[in-house]
């Protein structure tokens, strides 16, 4: 195979990346919708722990571990943005009661 | 689905988007090892303007364009990284004389 070669095969790899990484930010909006409706927050450390510890598994080269975490931590932190995005703009178009008035105060 | 589910189907997803994300890394180290042999540069502006329009073009949201680049960018820079460290090492190990010198000097 010649560089042209590679070149196309990672121009379709990308395509599929494309497509997953797209799926991912759906769920992550779906998961934002559900938080929003129970009071979570957004950052959650401990999940996302969970995440890095996962890929790391997964991970059978020829990336470092550190290389591979690099590239999930951008793809989290822009995860995180768009639930950000997606709760706050859920909380503009709420009642001004909100759920909170739903739980006890004190 | 509640918040577990759709935390399943992100793993699942993570999982697709490591064994993807390698396979692209695996065709980047063959690109290194050709460029080392021609002696062509790891940093090629428009093969990276190449790419970043084929992923522009494949979204179909729910990402911003910039927040696809965003993650792309880093991918990129890692690829650029272990090209880089590939086509260092090979030159370590080749011999002194190096390909240039199958070339015409003026």
């Amino acid at each position: 195979m010649d560089i042209a070669d590679w070149r196309r095969r990672i121009d379709e790899l990308d395509s599929e990346l494309v497509r997953l990484i797209s799926e991912r930010a759906r769920c992550a909006l779906q998961i934002g919708r559900l938080k929003r409706n129970s009071g979570m927050p957004v950052y959650e450390p401990e999940r996302e722990r969970i995440i890095f510890d996962n890929i790391a598994r997964q991970n059978a080269g020829p990336l470092t571990q550190m290389q591979l975490r690099q590239i999930f931590e951008r793809l989290v932190d822009v995860m995180r943005q768009i639930q950000g995005d997606e709760m706050e703009s859920g909380e503009a178009n709420a009642p001004a009661s909100g759920i909170t008035e739903l739980e006890p105060r004190d």
